[in-house]
């Protein structure tokens, strides 16, 4: 693959091109290591899609809600990329549902693309290359690219650092343990949605937006009540989206992340080099440890005897 | 401090001394790490605790349900250890309420110790000596050890690892979403629990069961309705589990979580040596990267050259 051509497509808008680029930097293969870096470097590096992370416990809807977010974009006018989350197992590695049937209506849409990353047991559903995919999809021209992820403690830090504008999915009655939870969950949003504000769950959802509001910072755009079943309350927030997108910093938020993830990359980099080097002495011990032949910090004292940094 | 002094004092259960030992495992001074390492070794290591992780979105009800499954085990004469998640912010590093607001029955309880333990961004709750903890808690006597997780993806991995037995809490309703993420949620958990199965919830939480039994393999046990809030369904399952505590290999187990915890503390403290010892290279493209004078993908490349390991 030359990556001139390769990029060439990306940049006309070949949506298969496009796929075997977020491929290959998503490989974890050395020979493919290269050419991820070749690759990144002939980007353009021009700042204009907005980043919208979509965060929230399993359950909540976030695909439902994505779907109908993306669609108020593209019906706008807009093209939306969405790295989605691939609902697959951990274990058995395989998908359950593909993601057109997560996402009925951006599923069919010419200005949509949705590529899954399976989550491969990292963090939330972001992908060691979410980072790395997005730029690709700005190369593409997409104008909003949206992140979905799961959200629990470092998960949405790492969230944050991968779009300009974080948005929290609550589900109705969350808020029962809310005092234990409120600051550490919520603080890394911009935008708190509480889901689900239909059928019987519709005053629930309206209780626990009250319980939020008591906490929810008054700097901050007020909570909003959203159904994604029946698309209640996206057309604004859709609205509000696009008008964020004019006036943000874009290239100021793009530095801030390129450094951030850079030091993410380099830090696993570094320790694949040092395990592929050092790996048959650690492999040693926890055999020793596994038999019931050596104490855990016995191993772990010999362990840093033996490789020396 | 002298090791074989306070490792009297823990076997002798005095709390005092087991709190401050897990201060020390705790440390993340490099000056605290050789006691550390000499309290462990100092460590009978006889296995006699049921390890039970307790995992589930935030609001799901944790800290109810285990605040009454430790009741009922201290109840039929057990002693109880709690490794409760700190509900601190991840930014303010504040704890918003104490555990005794939390566990209110256990708190006040002679047979139960409850040790809070800051997430600091951690995975989970999942402290990085959260292993170490357990070791010692078992050293003081008690029967059975609560580990309480928030549970999404990675972190359900290391919770089992952490424990003999791994309860997952669902929320009702959480079924919306089951064909996306049921499998790899769901397997590593032992055992599965409706919580909310009370009030306005009830119907919901039975269907959500109903949705649940689907999809859960037959050779486990069954999925309960339970109401933390109410103590229905707690008893029998404390009876099942300390059944289960006089039939387990718990020292199979303890060997396996040792191999485990070992492969990850000693990548951590690997991490942390090149980090002192290299830091600087990083630091210095990582502003260049901030700046813009810097490509991302250029940074690593610099970086991979300049690290030699």
């Amino acid at each position: 693959m030359d990556i001139e051509s390769l990029l060439e497509k990306i940049r006309s808008g070949d949506r298969i091109a496009l796929g075997r680029a977020i491929t290959l930097v998503e490989s974890t293969l050395d020979s493919d290591q290269e050419m991820t870096r070749q690759l990144l470097k002939h980007l353009l590096h021009q700042k204009k899609a907005l980043k919208v992370a979509v965060s929230g416990s399993p359950g909540v809807g976030k695909s439902t809600f994505i779907d109908q977010l993306g669609s108020h974009f593209t019906g706008a006018g807009f093209k939306v990329a969405v790295l989605a989350i691939d609902p697959s197992s951990l274990q058995s590695q395989g998908s359950i549902l593909g993601d057109k049937t997560r996402m009925l209506k951006l599923g069919k849409d010419v200005n949509a693309f949705i590529r899954p990353s399976p989550t491969q047991g990292l963090l939330g559903g972001i992908g060691r290359a979410t980072f790395e995919a997005s730029l690709l999809c700005e190369e593409a021209g997409f104008d909003f690219i949206i992140i979905e992820t799961v959200g629990v403690g470092q998960s949405e830090i790492m969230a944050r650092h991968l779009s300009d504008i974080f948005i929290l999915l609550m589900q109705p009655g969350a808020g029962d343990e809310l005092q234990g939870i409120k600051k550490g969950i919520i603080e890394n949003a911009d935008l708190l949605l509480v889901n689900k504000w239909d059928g019987d769950q519709k005053l629930i959802a309206e209780k626990t937006k009250a319980a939020f509001d008591g906490v929810w910072p008054a700097d901050k755009s007020n909570i909003l009540l959203i159904s994604a079943a029946e698309d209640l309350g996206i057309d604004t927030l859709s609205e509000e989206l696009i008008s964020i997108k004019e006036k943000i910093d874009l290239d100021l938020n793009a530095r801030e992340r390129a450094a951030y993830w850079f030091v993410y990359q380099i830090r696993n980099l570094l320790m694949k080099r040092l395990l592929q080097k050092e790996g048959y002495v650690l492999q040693e011990l926890e055999n020793r440890i596994e038999e019931g032949n050596l104490h855990y910090s016995e191993a772990i004292e010999q362990a840093l005897k033996k490789i020396c940094l």
